[in-house]
């Protein structure tokens, strides 16, 4: 047996997404200990960081141990008690999943459904909250990277906020990637991942919760059902001031890229960073559909940094992904749930967000699918492109 | 802000233990995906390393997503359910979190409780399991990281099977440094860490879980309560076989890192490196003792690779610990719970397990504390260490 040598890929699928060499650098520097006062230096600027990327002052801010799923769950089980009525919106796969942790919490979800690929309609959720004014809390998707949806935040925060409930925000693919303002919108509780607009590798979870959320689940009843997630233990050692006490050992070397990844973030800074993945959405999105293919979300209510759209008739889902993967080292991702088999998706996140990375895709797509006979226009998805990234549509 | 550049220290304190360069270097590799063919294959490999580790064949192996208290969750949510009855053996800190763990699942836990310091009296177990016949989990520390003490695990696992339960240990701080052997000893559960005796960073825990135990879990009555750590959805990722399911995105560099951490250990072989942490601590225990220091924990119950002894009398424990850091970037551990401001915990695991290390462990506490005026015997420990690393103990 050997080392593992990882082959260099295009990570353009649903993340992670490609992550920057000044992160994998920063992962590979001496472990310190999780007690150590450097260390504890980083966690204060990380929260800063994080706080900038949320576009929060919440002091309850800061990375849980693990990946995205484990937010969630955080956001869950420290929030909602036995015997709860939270109303869950469910518009792809994670919906289904904030299902699963409400009811493994001993509560009742209310499910609001919408098509998957349309946004949460806050019009259902309104109704919804005036059928249950027993409920506590309204969970949705931000940014639904089962199909590339992105809700109307702002608006499904007012409308829980009008019946007295809380939010449970998943921002996984939409952190520093797309606007999210989490003060300005009154979100309660908001869960991310590493691995999608912030570019480093998976393994940890931002989170952050508001005053009032921290309030409720300082007076819950019972005990979070997870000690590994209880925030009021977490909180001892991520909680700031003098004293941090042990209650986990934090993965030290993937909070090394993290914070390399937050200040590249900061630097570019947050609303250049969303404009660009904007910019670059335009330009994928010019290219995909001169090659024929079409979004399965209608425009305007697109996620820029992931791009589903549906295969081409009569070709082999699988066969072309595993083409661009072996031959073109260029991975996109496969449909989740009830868009197996009929969508790709295609990200374009935080660093993998590139003018090169487009014309790759495309150059890589159309040579695959035109090997393939599929109904494509062939050699004309890159000039499309370009067109766009010159800023030369606009004058076409 | 700047990028985060950590100093290098030693790290002889309870983990994180130092991690060789191998595996630094390894954590900067490009990040693939975590359904990428290529991946996969790692994946495969390194279920076979870490079956080699636990030295078991069980299928159910595997590492945890999260650090070594998500892995004790993972054994505990999985296999107890509300109103089941769990003999908890505590003989330090973690025997305490095993009894939270069980509480947050609804369950009993009967406390078998042993000084600090001490090993799990078996006899006090064969009590408990006769006093509670419809108990159905014992579990114990294997290597309790809070006082250096190393239970009889073969013993306690008969005595369990003899009553007809399941075990669950903790092995967080005994994979890889002293002999653990989970199916000649018949361990049903068991979780370790990486950032111990592994040396890889924090942020992963291996588990491994007998047929036994898959059972059990196969046949619950109730929904494991996580759904991040629900061993029959986390198995859709890990099980092996052909296809892997996305379950949560799995922390891919940190697995590069344990991967290589893995290889070392096969490379070096279980029982040298076993053998490797009994003899670093003979020396390490000379040169201690040379100094007039004493241990917590008394003959032939010792962990090798933590070493907890009392700090002399009208030292300043924090002080100490704070001029070690900085003036040698020498890291040793601070004492935990009931031995808060008691003990030093000096580690010597894995990659930290060498020569120098105890030489330079041993110089930097001689200087420091005669320049506090200690009560010690300066200038004789790092002779006394020397003296046993050269095999020259035995012949004097």
């Amino acid at each position: 047996m050997k080392s593992f040598i990882p082959p260099q890929r295009t990570l353009m699928g649903p993340g992670p997404s490609d992550v920057s060499p000044r992160v994998l650098e920063a992962l590979g520097r001496p472990t310190i200990g999780h007690l150590d006062p450097a260390f504890i230096g980083m966690m204060e600027e990380m929260k800063g960081l994080l706080q900038y990327a949320f576009a929060t002052q919440n002091e309850l801010t800061f990375p849980v141990s693990a990946p995205g799923s484990a937010g969630m769950e955080t956001c869950f089980v420290n929030l909602v008690e036995p015997g709860d009525k939270v109303i869950v919106c469910q518009n792809g796969v994670f919906g289904g999943r904030m299902k699963e942790n409400v009811e493994r919490c001993g509560a009742t979800a209310v499910m609001v459904e919408d098509e998957w690929g349309a946004v949460v309609d806050p019009q259902k959720v309104e109704e919804a909250l005036k059928a249950n004014p027993d409920a506590k809390i309204v969970a949705f998707v931000h940014a639904e990277t089962s199909t590339g949806a992105q809700s109307d935040a702002k608006t499904l925060v007012e409308l829980a906020h009008q019946h007295d409930c809380l939010t449970i925000v998943d921002a996984v693919t939409s952190l520093g990637g797309s606007p999210l303002k989490v003060d300005e919108w009154g979100i309660d509780a908001i869960y991310s991942g590493t691995q999608k607009c912030l570019s480093a590798p998976p393994g940890l979870s931002p989170v952050s919760f508001s005053e009032r959320a921290a309030e409720v689940v300082k007076n819950r009843k019972t005990r979070v059902q997870s000690w590994f997630l209880d925030l009021s233990l977490v909180m001892g050692y991520w909680g700031g001031g003098g004293k941090r006490a042990y209650h986990h050992t934090a993965p030290i070397n993937n909070l090394y890229g993290l914070h390399e990844a937050l200040l590249i973030l900061h630097e570019e800074g947050l609303e250049n960073a969303w404009a660009r993945h904007q910019h670059h959405h335009q330009a994928l999105k010019a290219g995909l559909e001169a090659l024929g293919m079409s979004f399965v979300v209608k425009e305007g209510d697109r996620l820029p940094q992931l791009n589903a759209v549906t295969i081409p008739e009569g070709v082999d889902d699988a066969e072309v992904r595993s083409i661009l993967l072996n031959d073109y080292n260029l991975e996109i991702g496969a449909g989740l749930g009830n868009l197996a088999g009929k969508v790709w998706r295609i990200g374009l996140m935080g660093h993998a967000s590139n003018p090169a990375n487009i014309e790759y895709c495309l150059k890589s797509l159309d040579e695959v699918l035109s090997k393939m006979n599929a109904p494509i226009t062939s050699g004309v998805a890159v000039p499309a492109a370009k067109a766009v990234l010159d800023g030369a549509a606009q004058a076409s």
